[in-house]
């Protein structure tokens, strides 16, 4: 696991798992919009963590693998960290 | 996975990382300020972190894993989910 520290290490992180989520919501034909609804998480946020715009918090990642029918460490696994 | 709804889900959620985090800390005989600087988080964040007094983001849970000498994945399948 590399060190996260320089500006690249960070948004690569957050672009897997960005990634990560985008992929298993198309597996499960979810759209944007409805992912977020069942996460209860705001559509535009919704849209950022997905892009890697944000430092997503531990409750927003276990929302989202609930809503994925995953747990949080599938998505960090299929993120590669 | 159940779902991450009620205040008690979240409170325990962040607790049991907390806990993952501690016991890992702990086995590698690190002290919470050594653990802190290692991983470039603030000594007293790092103690709510370790109390689940805090919605830890991604990439701290990334720095502390680095720190501790593990995956983010490591953490959260420790914490148990």
């Amino acid at each position: 696991m590399p060190r996260v520290s320089g500006k690249t290490d960070k948004d690569q992180l957050l672009a897997l798992l960005g990634a990560a989520i985008r992929a298993r919501r198309k597996v499960m034909d979810l759209s944007q919009e409805a992912l977020a609804d069942q996460a209860g998480i705001d559509r535009s946020h919704m849209g950022k963590i997905e892009r890697g715009e944000r430092n997503v918090t531990l409750l927003n990642v276990a929302k989202l693998a609930h809503a994925l029918s995953c747990k949080p460490s599938d998505l960090l696994v299929d993120a590669g960290f």
